[in-house]
């Protein structure tokens, strides 16, 4: 039986790939990876130029991302038979005696899509995950300032959440990263602001790629923020 | 003028280290890493094997780590001389045209001590830092779980921390962290009781190592619990 390997590719420099990442892609003959309908897709983008010339390509293209909102039920059982879809044919080509790699930006266990793949395949087919570095270590890393200190509180946030738990939970912390912004621009800035966080936060965008941009939020002009967009608000803990 | 690079191993594999990394390692020829006087370190430890034959090592070693209450103004006192004095060298080296790798375990902003020395020499001579995979990633990589779904809050604690913040914060998040366990392992363990957590955790030791071992926190008979130790509790957010 082959192997699926669930490989982190890390926050977008190529060089940032681990060994290992970087060798099951550049020996991989079957890649699969996830995209929007008609757009090259993030995941494949980081790893042009290093897959193999007879490479085996394996688009998994979204079926819904905002058509529906995420509170209709609809929502869960279209994403749920596309999951299913695709990891029949993934477990399929596993069972057939070959390798797949699925490329998974930054960590694939940190708010990744390829865990909802693992979950389906894991127990029918060997299965193995490469952990990378993440896309909040590419930002924090990219402001030029350490994210925690000491004993500093880190805490880990989607903008998806709703405002009041946005809230909470940046004032309750010393350091906070915000993933997922894009739509949710606007709700992230007032909670920064209603938590008493905002004239300390930056925003990077595309941490570590050729475009990387690092302001701070409160200078920032340009209001249109990407799909990699990261909010930091360093921790200030104890340091001798 | 030389560069100081804080270069990020990762959480112990070599095969982690990112491409970037694992050429800075085996082309430097002056390496720098911390360690408790009379050991090996466990930075220095990580790369055996890799570096060159001519290599210059720089073992700083700390004057303190436990003999001194973190409270006491001493501490801060003794350890903040120790890091300019270390920093100075680093700092004639680079002035003097040569480069220098600095051994980081994990990611260096993420709690390391390299930000010690970046803060003090950043304004002298050139600088770079090299992200990496955390011990974190590597931990809730082996648990074979993902840590967080959805838009779960993940929050990163210190065992360091005070019990009452420690529980707080426990039972505030959805996916949870916790490094720097040690002497602090009792603590820790009653604060996850009281915040109703303890049931759900695991506990992971040398992460990626050889001697890696991944228990149900419940499940350790075992109660010495190593430097290279962290507690996760896997969120539970949505998921089609
Ligand atoms: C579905 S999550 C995937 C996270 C990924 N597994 C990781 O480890 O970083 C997507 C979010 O990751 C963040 N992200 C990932 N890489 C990034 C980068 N290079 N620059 C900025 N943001 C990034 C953005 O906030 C984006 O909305
Ligand atoms: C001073 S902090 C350094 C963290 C590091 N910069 C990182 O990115 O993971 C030291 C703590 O990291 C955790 N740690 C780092 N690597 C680990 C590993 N491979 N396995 C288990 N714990 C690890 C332990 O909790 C340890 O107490």
């Amino acid at each position: 039986m082959g192997t699926i390997y669930g490989v982190g590719l890390g926050p977008g420099d190529q060089e940032l790939m681990s060994v290992k990442s970087d060798r099951l892609l550049r020996t991989g003959k079957h890649v699969a990876f996830f995209r929007k309908a008609g757009r090259k897709g993030q995941a494949r983008q980081i790893v042009n130029g290093m897959l193999r010339d007879d490479v085996i390509e394996f688009p998994m293209e979204y079926p819904v991302t905002t058509e529906i909102p995420l509170s209709d039920p609809r929502y869960n059982e279209i994403l749920s038979a596309f999951y299913t879809e695709v990891t029949d044919h993934l477990i399929a080509l596993a069972k057939s005696g070959e390798d797949v790699v699925v490329l998974c930006e930054g960590d694939p266990f940190f708010y990744g899509s390829f865990m909802h793949i693992y979950t389906r395949v894991k127990d029918h087919v060997p299965v193995e995950v490469v952990p990378a570095i993440t896309g909040m270590s590419g930002a924090w890393t990219a402001t030029g300032a350490p994210i925690t200190w000491g004993d500093d509180v880190l805490t880990v946030l989607m903008g998806t959440l709703g405002e009041d738990k946005l809230v909470d939970h940046m004032a309750a912390t010393d350091a906070l990263v915000v993933m997922k912004i894009g739509t949710n621009f606007d709700k992230v800035v007032r909670a920064l602001q209603t938590a008493g966080r905002y004239d300390d936060a930056w925003i990077v965008q595309f941490a570590t790629m050729p475009k990387q941009t690092v302001t701070k939020l409160s200078e920032m002009t340009d209001k249109v923020t990407p799909y990699f967009s990261i909010i930091i608000v360093h921790g200030q803990g104890r340091r001798p």
